[in-house]
C-alpha cells in the first residue's frame, strides 16, 4: 500500500481500478516502467493517491484516485504514458482491466487508542 | 484474487472498495467472519464478484462490485453483516475506509496467444 488512508477530498471524485496479471516477459523492464509510471503519474495535476497490492502469483490490483475525468484523460494522454501502455500490451501484460469509478460516498473508520 | 476478470456487465454498475488493516486481536476469528462474509456476500442479489488482495503486514485491499446501488444497501443492512461490522470495530480492525463508486466505463486487454 503506497498512501495508506492518505487524505481524499470529499465526494466526489474519482477511482481507476486496475487488475493486471503480468506476461512473465522482461520482468526488470516492467517493474523499471512501474516505478517511472507510478513517480510521473503521482506528478500529475488531480492526482490524488494510490493503492497497490499484489499476489503471490504477481497478479496486481490496484486503485488510483484522481479529482475528476479530465485529470484521467490528461494522464491516458500522457506521451511517455501511452509509450508505456504501448509496452505494456506489447511486452509485459498477460492481462488487464481497467475500471474508471466515479466515488459517490465514503465511511471512514480508525479504532481508539486501547 | 478471488474472481479474476470474471464477467461483469456494461458500465454502469458499482464498485466498493474497501482499504482495512487488522487490530491484531483475535485473527482467528477475523479470519473465520471474513470466510463467512465472504460466501455470505457472494450469494446477495445483484452480487457481481470481487478482487482482494492482502499486504504482508495483513492489509487488505478488496473490490466488490454491484449490480446497483440497491444492492450494496441491501447488504449494508443484512442482519448477520451488521452484527460482523458492529464486531469488527470493536474488536478486529484498527482502521478502514470504504469507498462507493460508480463504474462508468471500463478497458479490457488479453494478449494474443503466442
Amino acid at each position: 500500500m503506497i498512501t495508506p488512508y492518505r487524505d481524499r477530498p470529499e465526494p466526489p471524485y474519482y477511482a481507476v481500478i486496475i487488475t493486471s496479471t503480468p506476461s512473465g516477459t522482461d520482468p526488470e523492464g516492467y517493474a523499471a516502467m512501474g516505478r517511472r509510471m507510478g513517480e510521473l503519474g503521482a506528478a500529475q495535476p488531480g492526482y490524488l493517491g494510490r493503492e497497490s497490492m499484489y499476489a503471490p502469483d504477481g497478479s496486481d490490483l490496484t486503485v488510483i484516485y484522481y479529482r475528476d475525468p479530465e485529470s484521467i484523460r490528461a494522464w491516458q494522454q500522457h506521451p511517455e504514458h501511452l509509450e508505456a501502455q504501448r509496452l505494456g500490451r506489447d511486452r509485459w501484460y498477460a492481462r488487464y482491466r481497467v475500471e474508471v469509478a466515479r466515488v459517490e460516498r465514503t465511511y471512514d473508520f480508525t479504532a481508539p487508542p486501547m
